[in-house]
Order: structure tokens, then sequence, then C-alpha cells
């Protein structure tokens, strides 16, 4: 049942509204013996955090991580690790409009379709603040991952906003930390920059954006043919992420384009193993890791929070129209990337405790 | 645990290999009182049986599903409902090619880093083969959505093969069952059709395509937040079929090339409910369904078993070449359409139980 | 899965530790629309808490139940609900000899044995702290209960402590709660309070407990054969109570003494539909409610914390010796009682859930 | 979500009614590289087997067990393995009287109640057939405990039918697989026997029967608190076979009578490790193994199909009377033994995979 939890063995549910009192995540199945302390989630939310540049949302919050159990000096002792985070900055003010109209391309409708009842300030749980405690899980997960798989590394970046691409010649791990937008190519960070600033000030609107999640060292073997696949499972981590409307793995929807015969990662064996000409397979067959760079892909939609009027009706049936002020990402892709690190993390720690409990040290040997 | 189940409240378990004695799924889940005869299930069988057309393989099975368990008199009782299919068409052959070299772009090498064992004889698990035992279990579940959702229509079809696309300006519903390519476009499929034959024969080549799937009439409020959402269902249950390597809702990744405002699907009141001015969000917001089609998307890679000589391993580590001859797809994607239908199928059965349970007839009301 | 997590639509996943700064319980998969304010499940706290009388551990807490997400407006909004409870009288003193030392009977042996680290202050996770996490639980379980089936009565109560059984000819409902033993026969209380001043202050023992729980007012039809039925789920539940050893249903293990004669509950019809001679089933036939009354029971062992002294092994392997001082109780059955009645509730909303998702309004109808 | 599926990583879904034309088992999970063949399963099955004495049903069921699935040249895969029984003894007859009437103590009211639909030819689903189906599942995991722990040994037997007990004194362990009843004690075996033949000819009844299961050898550190303890899954799993009322571990009721002087087993250190004074905790210890013999018990009821008139209704509504004709077990009790061996293979097999998955090599050292 994955209603508010996500994972097979390591088990993440999350909990808490936008507007609420705290929001957190209670992670199960975190492996005993990890050294734990706050600061290292703490360091993952400061990726995450609102405010962070004049691109994001103005809302402030600390987003500082309590743990609660599951850790006892210092280390993971195997049982449920509860992360709590305050929320601080839950401005008082009239939610009167947003109470009473739904926000078109916004969830507000299909949850009071849905339940009959519903936390609107500030979205309620269709918020993506959500997403901080996801990050936080993720902290644990990366935690135990250091341990288990201490070269793995798990990094995200914006590949495109609306209609700008970076160029993937210019493409530098260095730089995706340096700028406001987690981009590989410093040209086109500049560029989504500027449009962004346009987009806001002047155009009143949002846009969309695509973001790329990489794992380097990961280990042949992970994933659960059929239905928990590595591939299925990532996924679904990313489409759970709020406003993501497609993900890729590997060449993804360009697959389609292509012929068996450029598709194919031909392969020869390499001193540490079988070595590939190509990875257009994104790192995956048949739902298990090949041993290459696990490559995910997602889009997410423009914000529909935005100044521009939009047509829409209110809870009593009736025409109206609505303009979303307040404080609201004009390109919710930026603080997708850590997310998507995080859910990352938690998928590939999951199938590795998974791969673990069912096969063991198992699985076959090439040469 | 989704390892080879799939599903909350209806659930299926799929079972079998390409070339052992037989294959099925276990559904479980499924309610109560209704009719359900084989003919019901051979109906959908048919559709995405082998050797159809020229342009599919010409392995010959008959594809026959016998409910063994959960039926009586005709009427589903609640319990397990069985399906088996007898493989009968496992050609005896030497297998030694594929026993000792692993295809590139193929999940030989993974299922066998993986598990140290595997059953090489056509794809064992990993072939598309098992995607009939979805067919038969989508079968149960279009049969318990015909009582439920009576006006609910679950349609799949091919939008693009290789670098041919479908013209949306002549797209015809009935056309799609017309032509060997579930295709809405007739030049399209004649396009296609002409595209596969010069592949097929003079390129020994096979090729990628774009299935999308389409659920009209279904009611708002089904999706499970925030990790059971509708679409990171239908993500995972189309992610999770072979070949696949990308997944759209609505606009999918070109979501990330909109704004905000025209990304914005506008509401306005109608007689029966709210009418939405557009359907970007592929009739899902926040995971669930607005009552708009549901509109989901992806791309199916070019398979990997191609008689073009590419370059790879042997299982003992030596660098050779391999050449896949035998009876196989040159576009997977043509039988893509009925297992989408089928799991697109189980995901909206199984919402809509899962919604009956969590929230039974409540819900909002708008007006 | 369930390693922290119990239920499967109406979901607990507990967390924290006996002396950790907080611990609670995530709710998930409440229906939406229930009233729930601190208050009422402030008021099942009550009846757990520790140093309600001299029989229990005098521990001091107030164990005050925040609501810190799924509720807005003091109505459930189908989001998870997270319940939690600050520690407050976790004394500081030496730990060390528990820290060293196995209690003989208590988990601190398997827990090490196990994760290789543990939180040994009051007993980490295994603590009977733990169950407060299940009571608040449980007051949510309630609430909803309380809409969806008005007239159901959960009531738990001690039947046996030690030698001391009580005479179900004096069992009057109302004496339940006039008692510190939740003893529904005033004598026998009176003698398990003499009892229990004995052990605990002239043999610096402790002793076991029989608690009964019964259910009221439930419709036929809950349970989910073969695998989730009622009775199974009921017994999964009270077995996961800290020191259960046994549970039975109905007859229980009478049951083997019976002949079929004399078990048969003999069915004639009444103007409400089916009525039963005897109830030695429990209210359960083949893992479904019948509608008389569901009847539970358990055994709970002696606590292993006493001040007598018992032989046991450190850490490094040593022979020694061990006497438990603190803050113990002498019979962890008293203290059961809400938490059964707690576990029963979760139990009881869950299949109510589950009905309704499988079967929805349908069953058959007799007469 | 466990409806007709047991397990966390190892996972059995059985599927299959009485009449129906065939039942089994799915079972997911079972690790990769397990030799199994027919034969091993069929040696389980014949245990279980109807007709192997006067005492059972004299239903004839050849019980051979097909493996359609999951092996490759006598080796596990990984993938599922579908295990199929074709039923070859369903009698063609007149079930008019069950058909219409419900037995006083079965299922069949509930069945109808719940689901108002139901197979009622020998019970359907609810019929100890699907049992068979356990044993088959637990035949795999028997091979893969084979494997993985090549010392672990579970044997069942019965202690109890009706009034009559084993002398613990006569325990003998080769004894058990000599007599008719799987009973340890020679005299006690007779005198089940004589009292069998007593209630099956001249009384027309039946009997109820208590069951006993061991595990020696198992590691400590198996189980998962708080929620899948080992001795909770072990619960459910004996709960959820037929006629079972109650269940016990170690002392089990019994436990209510100890003091915590008496109940606590103490600990020495011995050459290998712990070694402890008794076993009170049947092996069990805050859910999780202490590496003693584990010890559970369960309750059966007696069968409800007998010979002897009882009041009972119609399905529609009226008063009448009801005699069981037709092949019954009049003490379910024996076959119950095979199953409940069945069972906790898979529930420790289960166990093993998952803490493995969780903790790897890891837990804490003694000495």
């Amino acid at each position: 049942m994955s209603l508010n939890t996500f994972g097979h063995l390591f088990r993440i549910t999350t909990w808490g509204e936008s507007h609420g009192p705290a929001l957190g995540a209670t992670v199960d199945g975190c492996p005993p013996g990890v050294p734990l302390e706050p600061e290292q989630i703490q360091h993952w939310m400061e990726a995450r955090k609102p405010g962070r540049s004049k691109h994001t949302t103005q809302r402030r919050e600390a987003d500082e991580v309590e743990i609660l159990s599951g850790t006892f000096e210092g280390v993971t002792t195997g049982t449920p690790i509860q992360l709590m985070i305050r929320n601080t900055d839950q401005r008082s003010k009239d939610y009167g409009d947003i109470a009473e109209k739904f926000r078109p391309g916004h969830a507000d409708i299909t949850y009071w379709q849905k339940y009959g009842v519903r936390d609107y300030r500030g979205g309620g749980r269709s918020s993506a603040r959500e997403t901080a405690a996801r990050v936080a899980a993720g902290g644990v997960a990366r935690a135990a991952l250091g341990q288990l798989l201490p070269n793995l590394r798990i990094t995200g970046y914006m590949t495109a906003m609306g209609p700008l691409d970076i160029d993937r010649d210019r493409f530098d791990w260095e730089e995706i930390a340096r700028n406001d937008f987690w981009c590989p190519d410093p040209v086109a960070a500049q560029a989504f920059g500027d449009h962004l600033d346009w987009l806001r000030r002047d155009d009143h609107n949002s846009v969309g954006a695509i973001v790329e999640c990489v794992a380097r060292g990961l280990p042949p073997g992970l994933g659960a043919p059929v239905y928990g696949k590595l591939d299925t499972d990532l996924a679904a981590a990313m489409m759970s992420i709020n406003a993501v409307k497609g993900v890729e793995v590997g060449e993804g929807m360009q697959a389609a384009r292509l012929t068996g015969r450029d598709n194919a990662d031909e392969i020869s064996m390499g001193p540490g193993g079988p070595v590939y000409s190509s990875n257009h397979a994104g790192g995956i067959l048949g739902g298990i890791s090949t041993g290459q760079d696990v490559v995910v892909r997602f889009a997410v939609k423009p914000t529909s929070s935005i100044l521009s009027e939009r047509r829409t009706i209110t809870k009593a049936g009736e025409d109206t129209t609505i303009v979303t002020r307040g404080r609201h990402d004009p390109c919710v892709g930026i603080r997708a990337v850590p997310v998507a690190e995080a859910m990352m993390a938690c998928v590939l720690l999951d199938h590795l405790l998974l791969h673990r409990g069912q096969v063991g040290d198992g699985g076959g040997r090439i040469g």
C-alpha cells in the first residue's frame, strides 16, 4: 500500500501540510549502525530551502530537522527514524480567495472532489512544501548509502527551462552547485536567470523545466523485476513529485526514434568487467542496473499560481476569475533538483537492501 | 512489496517464463458478483497475440486462457482468480548462442548478474511473453469496470514509429482497430507498414514507437496522494512493461516548454459540473483524476534482437559478436498497445476500489 | 511490509523510544471528514497513563498528544495524521547496569544480537512505552468508527492475574472502569489488588495476566480471507503487544477440548437476521465477522524487570547476576487493557474500510 | 496487503477452491539457485494428503504438484514459482442441501454475507483443501532453508485431542512419524485412535486438537519489531489456518499464571554463546529469535460438518435443521500438523531474508 508511504524495505512516510504546525518523514527500515547527526540531513535541506535566491519563493523557512527517534549516540538503531520540521513562516493572511475558488492547473479542485474537505492554506498536503520531508528522508538514505556504497554519487541538475536547453558540450559537473539553477552549463544558467526575471517581473508568468539525475557508482544487479524494476520505482518516485508530468530513463521518449542497431549499447570486456560503448539504456536493462550511470530525467510543469488572470469557478459552481498573489516559485523545477536526488537516494538504498535480502551475496560472475 | 505483484486492492501477480510449460496471472481483489467467462478474456488476448500480422513475431500461440479459480457459475466470488495460459510453440532448438552470449540492449546480462542463474530460452521471465498474463489480468479488470463504470472507455494506439508521427488532424477512433498498428491515422498506418517492411527485410533492423492510451469516462476523485497518485501508478504500470523508456501524462515532457498561462486548463461551470478549456494536465491534478480524459503516453525502445551483428561478450568474459536469429518483433510497440490498455484497466479499477475504501461515497460537491 | 507499520488501508506506524525526546504514531488512511480534536485522543490516553494507581509504574508522563497534521478546522482531511507525545519524565540516571547486562526474559539481548546497537535506556524501542503511540492511534480509529458504526462498543478488561480468575457470574460491565484493574468482577478486583501489593512489596516479584476484549455491534461480513482474516489480524495485533504470549478468539485453546456438536453455534432466524444459540466462535467464522460479539483474549507474561536477583551475562560474555531497580509495572496486563482496545479499534476500522473497498455495499441477504 | 498473500519478502499467494479444477500457490521471493524438483515438494504433500488413514477424510486426491514456472534445469531462478495441484476427486453429487442451508460453525454463512455469492461445493475457498497449496509452498521454503540453514529442523506434532493429552515424559521425536496422529507419545496415540473411532462411528461427532510446532537450529536475531515480530507473524500464520482458534508461543496462555521470577529464562555463557536455563519464552524475546527452540502451539476447533442434526437456517431465512454427510475429517487437527510445519517454514525463511536485507551480516556479538 503506497498511499503516503514509499519504498519496499527502506520506507518513507511523509506527513504534514504547508501551513500546519510541522511536517516530516517517518523513515522505517534504515539499517542499524549508520552514523547520523542532524547536520548531515541539514546539509541537504539547504539546497531545497525556499528563498535561497531571488528565483524561488520568498517564503522564509529555517527547515530545521529534528531527529525524534531511531538514533542513539549518533548512530541509527534499526528502529523508525522520525524527522520533524516545524513550519515557521505560515503567514497569517486572508485565504478567502483560494478557499472559495479553484486555481486552474492546481490540485485545489481534485482534493476537494476527492475528500470533500481540504486544507486550502498554501495548498495543504498538495503543496511542494511536502518535498521538504522527502529531502530529509533522502538525507538518511544518503547516510546509509555512504556506508554501503561509499563510491556512489547522486547528482541532479536542470537541463532545460521553457524553450532554453543546456549545451551538452559545455557540461561541467563543478558548475552545478555554482549557480541558482543547478545548471551544469554556465551559459545556459545565465540565460535561465534572464528568462526567469522577465517572466516573473514583466510577464507575470511561470515556466516549466527539465531535471536530470544521475547515479554514478551503482553496482550491477539492483532492481526487482517485473513490477519492482529499478526504472519502475524511479519513474514512480519522480512522477510522485509535485508538477512532474513525464519521466525518462536513458534515451527516454527519444528511444522511439531509434533503430535497434543504433540503440544497442555494445559490450566488450574491460579489466573490471563489462564495458559498454554507450548508455542509451540509462544504466538499466530489464529493470536491473547494469553498473553504468543510472540516468533519469523528468519534466516539471509551470506552476499554476501566477499573477495573470485565468477563468475558473467557485466551490458554489459560479464562473469567476482568479489571480494568485503570494509567494510562489516561478519555476518549480529549480527546487525539484534536490528533491529528485533525495528520491533517487531512497530508491537506490531500498533496492540495495532488497537485493541483499533476496539474493544475498549471490549473483553471476562474468569472466 | 511489488516484486511480481502490482496493485493495492486489485492486485495482479504474473508468473511464468517464455519457454516454460505455462504462464499466467494470479488476480486478487476482484470484487464479487462480476460476470466473467473465458471468452471475455480471450477477446482481449486476440489483440496481443503474436503472429496477428506480418509485422509481429511469427511465433504461433493460441494464448488460450483457463480460469482455474475464483469464479462460480460464471460469476466472480471475491476469491483469487487464477488465469493460466499454456505455452504451445516453444520451438525446440539450439539455444547455445544466447545461452553463452549476452545480447546488447537485452536483459540477458543483468538477469545473469543479479541472479547467477537464468532461463535464457526466449528471454525467460524478461520476455515480452510475460505481457500475455497482463492482458489476461486486464480482461478481469475490464469485466469489473464494465459493471462499476459502464461508460468508461480505455483505448490505446500508436502515435509514432521511429521518425514517423501521426497527424492529429486525421485522428479517427474508428481507424484504430482497422490496421495492423492500432494507428488512428490511416495515412500514418500505411507509412508505418512500409517503413517496417524495409527495416525488417532490407535493413535487418528494428525500431521504437510511441503508444498513447486514453481513458474516457472516469469520474473525478480517483488517486491516492502522495505516493499512490493516479499518475504515479500509471507511470509505474507503463514503465514496468518491457522496453518502455519514458512515460508521459498529458503534456508530458513538453510541459517543460510551456508557461503557466498556457498550461492552465481554465475552468467554467457546465450543466454536469466543471468544464475545462483544455487538457494539458492529461486528466490528473495533484495525482487525482479531474473527470477529463486520462491521457498516458510512453516510448518503447527498438528490440535488441536483430539480424545485424553487434559486439558483445560471453559469460566467460570473452569479446565476441552476436546476431539474433529467430522470431522477434521488429517493433514491439505494436503489441504493447493492448498491454497498455490492460495495465490502465488494472490501475483504474484498483484506484476505484481504493477510493471506495478510503472515502466511500463522500467527496465534495461543486455547485 | 509490516515492520513498524500495521494495517491494510488504515495504517499506523509507531515510532520512538522510551527515553528519546518523543514518540508517536503516523496514521495513514483515516477517512476524511471525521471530527477529531486532541481531547478525544487524550481521553483514551488517560486510561493507559503510567502512575494512574499504585499498581502501575510510577513514571510520571503527561502523555499529551499533539496532532501535527491531517486535520483542518477540527476535521480529518484524508491525509496522514501525525500524533506526537513528548517524553517528559526520562529520569537522568546511571544506566550502566542494563547497558552492559541483559535482563533475563527481556528483549535486551535479542535487540543487541539483531542490530548490534541498542538504545538501552528504558528498553528503547522494546519498552511498553511504545504502546502509548498505539493508544493515540486507536483514538483516531475510535473517532472514525464513531461516525461509521455509531453503535459499536469496544471494551477490554482483565479476567485473570496469576492464579486468580474472575467469576463470570459476577461479570458487571459497569464495574470495569471503577477499579484499578479494569476488572468486571469487584471481588476479583479486590483480590488482584491484595495479591499485587504482596508481590511487589514482599515478594519483589511480578505476575502475568489475561486480558479480554470484546467488540459489540460489528456488522457481519468483515474480514479478508484467507491471510487477512479478521481473527488473523486480531491475533497479529495482540501478539505484537509487548509481553503477549498467547492469543485466543472465542473458545480459544479450549476449542481443542470440545466436540463438534457442542461447539456448533446453532442458528435460528430472528427479526433482525440470524440469531445464534451461543458464541463459541467468538464472532468470527472463516475469518469473517458473524455479527455476534467479537471476543479476543490474550495472556501477558510477568515483566522480567524485578527486584529479585537472576543469573545472566554481560555483553562481554561474562556470567553475572542482575537485579532490576527503577520504575516498572509489576503486572503489565493492567495497562495492556487500553492498548488492546486501541489495537482492536484499529483492526476493525481497517477491515471496515477494506470491506467497503472490496465489496462496496454488496454482500448477501438472508431472508 | 495480505488478502490472499502471506509474507514480506518470501510471499505466498494461494488460490483455488475445493471443487474447482485446480488449486495452488504463487510463490514469490524464493532466492535463486536453490535446487528444487517436484519430488521434494511431493514429499511434504504426502503428509497432508487426505485418506492417509481411516482417521481422515476419505476423499482421494493424488495431490500431485506441477511446477509451472520459476525453475530452470532443476534450480530456482529468483522468479515466481507457480505450483499447481489438479483436483481429481470432486465427486459429482447433489449439493442442494449445503447450497441452501448454512452449517452452524462453518464459514458458509459469513462468506455469503460478505460476498453475496459463494462456491458452496465442498466449502469453496474456505475448505481446508486450501491448505494443500500452503504445504506445497512450504516445500519451496524448506528447500531454500535447506541451503541457507542446513541445521534447521521444523517438526510439528499433536499434543492433545479433546480431553486427551500427551504425557511429556514419554515424548519421543522418533515416534511422531510412526502413528496416524503425528503424536510424540505412543500411548496417547493409541488413545487418540480409540477415541476418534468412537466419536466418528458411534457418536457421529468430531473433536478439537492441539498442535505444537518446533523449530530447532534457528540463529538469534530474526524478527522485525514491532509489527513484524517473529511471534506476531507466526501467530498470524497459524491463526490463518482453518479452524484455529488460539495460538501460543512458549508458555502461551499459561504465562498469565507465572511470576516474573519463575518465568525468567536465566542466562549463562556457554562455549558457543548464551545458554538459557529454560525456555518459557518459546525462543522469542521482543519479537526476535533468541537461538533457542522456537515453540508455537495452536488449538483447532472440531469440524462443524458432522452427522448429528443441528438447528440452522436457509438462505431464504427459514428455520430448519442440517446433518452434514459426505467425507469430512473428524479431527482436522491431524492434517493441520504438516500445514503448521509449512507455515512455519514460510515464516522463518521470510524472516531470514528480511533480516539479511535489513541488517546484512551485522548484529551484535556477545563475548
